[in-house]
């Protein structure tokens, strides 16, 4: 198979995962809605929803002028010294990967909005068709943003000529978007959800989704801006980072027949994601959680036949065929781990929520407890899997000095196998914020106790998968960026040879390591490691005082508008003030954070060089995996623990056991939805800044003055 | 200097720290005491606190005795490989090790149960006579310890002829029962502290201390077992850690004079450290805190100024001093960013004290976040100290190849120097639980409120000061265990040298890096990582259940012991049964978390070999520091904003808000006295088993396969 050839079969899947994306859109569409409590309700929603992303992405695209500049500047050599069309090249890169990163989450909002309202209407006929326009409705997202990756790095790859520089800017375009929407989208949401249950399932003992909560619209807003475009925008950027990993190693060591490789598997996983999100229905007897997992059977059993025949056909090594199978396999481990972890059936949220009973401290105490077990299985399962890909690939060298970046791309190949089927993955995670807001939208629209029932079961079967997509997300996101290291390894041996060339003598030396007694190294590993937790800390508090100004209006908003409370006829809450609190907020408390990340990137690598940058970014993967696994494993936990005891266990709602369970899904909630998944976007970005600005570390930096 | 004349030097200022601690421990025992219920009171603490510490020795005993055997039998290599005698000279260090950690916690307990008393009536004639009591009980302990650490050391050194497994030996007998001495008390005392707030403060709403509470004897008896001989074991292990790790990497280097100056530093210490202590007195107008770290100034002057003279005195290497120099600056760093987290009057405590208005789910986000905050500073000053000792040190190597080895040298050093003035450190830490106690006898015997308000302020500067000392363990922990990497590498090379010498052909190959591109370093980086959130897990969830079953027995006694509740005369609570419940369950959860520590240790080696092991112990020290630090500052945070707020801010004492505080101390118990300060131990052992291992490492391990 020739490079040309696998261009145009990525571009042809890609078009046909477009045309499934708009069939399941016109579907979706048909279906019928005619409350017009819902309509009504539904379109506040989306006003809302449409509203915060464009104020969002107003923001993000002044961030991306004046990144986009930058790199028009300096990247990928000052605009002084090199060649100044290859910055032109990369900042028009850069800018297409931020677009497109933003459309995949405009794409998602738009259809999660129309959806949400059809599956609640469906919900009154029944479970199966309300599953299927929950279903289908996050398949739109799932297959156009998996479309458009392919589409994407295609395009950028082929019409450089596989210029490493320009695949690494359209990357990170993709993750720097992706960075500040999950930030902005998680601190929306968490805002929106705590203030919302804070006043009104704690303080007033009303309902969840109760029209008289003003802070109930801007709740299922968030589900929309932060689960739907947060989370699209975060896989469409660990897909591109891991496909971009890959690329660069297999550039660097000259290896066609690699590159060729990665676009055919990756076509393949989005046409195995494709008939599997077709072939997803719920049998007659069967759960929703079932038709979720079977659809990933489907698509992950078609992926694994059609790689190995293609594998076979055109020749191809089988070696990084088995290390793309050896992520697929850790992929479904850390998926059980975290299930087990999170589901209400196994010991640990039963634990959880036993000793809720003596008091919200326990709860805290023995989630974050068995937040902490949660990390070791995963920890221990993307360190094998990245020894065991490194080790299969490593031999396929035939210079000793190249057998670490095959071991690499070995690593690169494990997380694209993990990645292949991530349009599966989206649909499911994507369905999960529908039925959610469709649960509410059955709720205000009053349409009747069977139907609350169906979209509850949806519910609950949406926030299983989640957990176990999560756990996904975060192997993902480990793999790739360990690959990352790889790459940045690449760049800076690239930058080698060409300054030396240059200069017509040794100027510096290639990097073989990144030796951990080297005390640069481990200044870096120490600094590397204490980024994620300042990063989550910084969003945890913008969630934490944005949610207090919310609380404070909703009193105010009780206080002052007579007969709400009372739920008196005709009287309703100003859903927007609540609104435009979560979206100012959130704009206000995105960036920090971020910056933040990108600042220490730079002045690590300034002042200690490519060396201690080596470090910093293992130090960054390590402490990045332990606390998003953590926190995504532990959220999930006390969310669960709190739906048991509501199932009517240890007293039931209203209990104490409630109460303090009550408050471990408060902490939960930022954990899990908006600090955990930020940080393998975060991770993913510093890898991303390093690589970039690889050649700059290594000229200009404090320690070569000495 | 020769090296016998530094080891006569060593053992006469061991003597004289000795002399001090006994010129003290008779001045207490001087001090009036004759108010009849303290002395009950006090002979109950004193028994219970005996009783947990027999049965806790015993059973370490046990454990200890196991350990010895197979040391006997396996290292430093297999008895039939080797010379056996070896293998009895290790044994018989590693005992001695294991029974001077004993004998700190001894000493400490012993003359803290008599102190706290003295110090309880002490407060009935004024604030300073009562500090003197509480602050020269604790340097009791604080003289004891070090001149029992340099007296081992220098034994162990002189006997063995600087022999390397011995001194790695007796660090190991140190620090193996420091864990366990650490977890098993630091499960006691927030098992009972924890239960007793429960019950006591949030139910009942009766004062801390109150006698009508059957846990509040096992709370003060927590205290001691916990804090006191707890912190002594830690810190006489990372003492011994720091010195062994310098030792071990100057005999490797042959450098006879870098070993005289370990003792000659560290006898300084002591000596400085037993001046600051004799000097230490409360001013007219001053304040107890200000005291206290008068004291810990004038320990640190007297010995940067005669290290100094020392050096120029005795020719040593002014290198080797200022890498000293650096570990103390630092330490302080460490001291002032602790502070600065945890101080009522700062920033932090006072937002998360505010956040608490809203409810504890507020308090446990806010007060995570500014933990996560604080590590920062903390990681950076110990990779920039680090960084700093091992540049100035790396140009005294004479060839290339020893440069690392330099250069780790002078990290160990800073250790040293970060712990030369521990025995002003324990002196001040020892102090705190004292006073706490000494408050609760004021309490229960009723002594009057101005006796009370003494006690209380003696209880708050000690609150403070601990925070300081804690960081500072840390961070001396910190650079121990960098440097024992160091070490572990050191001994890797005797051992490749000798087997090579042995076979007569290179049979394995000296190990130059641990390479972070090699995918074994990887591979136990993350493994490594994972180690200390399970740890800590362990030891919260053995803490959680303990509680739990203490919770059950106070209401069982408050259920069924009539005219308990009211305060009737005569009627006391059964305290034997909640220390009975807190020692049982203690010894049961204190032996899994430590021993999971080892035996992933081993399988990570056995599998992985030594390169896996270098990157174990590298993923190891920055998730230990990481969670460490984080659980330190956090538990301060927390409980100083509960105490904030009971000193009548935001509502005070029975507010919504105090409630809430109550919430984030409660889990802050376990976090800053049980698993934060058990992390440092962690991983001392670890990097100890690790060093004492090197050789089967090498030799046997599953990688050897392939």
């Amino acid at each position: 198979m020739t490079i040309t050839i696998a261009y145009i079969m990525a571009i042809s899947v890609s078009l046909i995962s477009f045309g499934v994306a708009y069939y399941f859109y016109l579907w979706v569409k048909k279906q019928p809605s005619s409350n017009e409590t819902i309509h009504k309700i539904g379109d506040l929603i989306s006003k809302g929803t449409s509203t915060f992303l464009r104020r969002e992405y107003l923001l993000l695209a002044r961030f991306a002028g004046v990144a986009a500049i930058l790199i028009f500047i300096f990247l990928p050599s000052p605009i002084w010294t090199g060649n100044p069309s290859k910055n032109i090249i990369m900042a028009a890169c850069y800018i297409f990967g931020t677009c497109l990163s933003a459309m995949a989450g405009k794409v998602g909002i738009t259809v999660s909005t129309i959806a949400n309202m059809k599956t609640a209407e469906a919900a009154t006929k029944g479970i199966r068709p309300s599953f299927l326009s929950g279903f289908r409705g996050g398949a739109v997202m799932g297959m156009s943003v998996v479309g458009g990756t392919l589409l994407g790095v295609t395009i950028v790859y082929a019409l450089t000529g596989g210029e490493p520089s320009a695949i690494l800017g359209f990357s990170f375009g993709a993750s720097s978007l992706a960075l500040f929407a999950k930030a902005g989208g998680g601190i929306f949401t968490k805002t929106a959800d705590i203030s919302a249950d804070i006043v009104g399932k704690v303080e007033l003992g009303i309902p969840e989704d109760d029209p008289r909560n003003p802070a109930v619209i801007a709740d299922n807003v968030g589900d929309n801006v932060g689960d739907v475009a947060g989370m699209g925008a975060d896989l469409f950027d660990s897909n591109v980072a891991s496909m971009a990993a890959a690329l660069v190693i297999a550039s660097s060591l000259g290896k066609g027949d690699f590159q060729v490789m990665v676009f055919c598997y990756a076509a393949i996983g989005l046409l195995a994601s494709a008939v599997g999100v077709l072939a997803a229905r719920m049998g007659k007897n069967a759960s929703p959680t079932l038709a979720l997992n079977m659809s990933t059977y489907v698509t992950t059993g078609i992926f694994a036949g059609l790689t190995a025949i293609a594998t076979w056909l055109f020749n191809f090594e089988w070696r990084v065929w088995g290390a793309m199978t050896v992520g697929l396999l850790v992929g479904t481990v850390i998926g059980v781990v975290s299930d087990y972890f999170t589901n209400d059936n196994k010991p640990p949220v039963r634990y959880v929520a036993n000793a809720s009973k003596t008091g919200p401290a326990f709860t805290i105490l023995s989630g974050m407890s068995y937040g902490f077990l949660s990390v070791l299985p995963s920890m221990i399962g993307i360190g094998v899997s990245a020894l065991a890909a490194y080790k299969l690939c490593e031999p396929l060298a035939t210079t000793p000095d190249q057998a670490a970046s095959f071991g690499m791309f070995g690593i690169a190949m494990a997380a694209v196998g993990m990645l292949s089927i991530v349009g599966m993955v989206i649909s499911n995670d994507a369905y999960g914020p529908i039925v959610d807001n469709a649960r509410g939208l059955v709720e205000m629209g009053h349409l009747g106790d069977k139907a609350l029932d169906i979209t509850d079961s949806l519910d609950s079967a949406g926030n299983t998968v989640k957990a176990v997509t999560k756990g996904f997300a975060i192997g993902a996101a480990g793999l790739t960026i360990i690959a990352l290291l790889g790459a940045f390894m690449s760049q800076v041996n690239v930058a080698v040879d060409q300054l030396n060339a240059e200069a017509g003598k040794i100027l510096y030396e290639k990097i073989i390591s990144f030796d951990l007694l080297n005390p640069l190294v481990f200044f870096g590993l120490l600094t590397g490691a204490a980024i994620p937790a300042v990063f989550s800390a910084m969003l945890m508090l913008g969630v934490d005082r944005n949610a207090q100004r919310m609380v404070a209006e909703i009193h105010r908003q009780f206080r002052e508008i007579i007969g709400l409370k009372e739920g008196k006829e005709g009287v309703t809450p100003e859903y927007n003030k609540c609104i435009d609190i979560a979206t100012v907020g959130a704009l206000k408390e995105l960036v920090p954070a971020g910056v933040m990340a990108i600042v220490v990137t730079l002045a690590v690598g300034f002042i200690g060089g490519v060396q201690a940058i080596g470090g910093f970014l293992a130090g960054n993967i390590v402490s990045g995996l332990l606390l998003a696994l953590f926190m995504s494993n532990a959220g999930g936990l006390w969310d669960n623990g709190k739906k048991f005891i509501e199932a009517g266990n240890h007293g039931g709602k209203g209990s104490d056991a409630h109460k303090a369970a009550v408050v471990g899904d408060t902490v939960g909630d930022p954990f899990k939805d908006t600090a955990g998944p930020s940080l393998n976007t975060q991770v993913t970005v510093v890898s991303l800044v390093a690589t970039l600005m690889a050649t700059l570390f290594l000229t200009t930096n404090l320690m070569n003055l000495f």
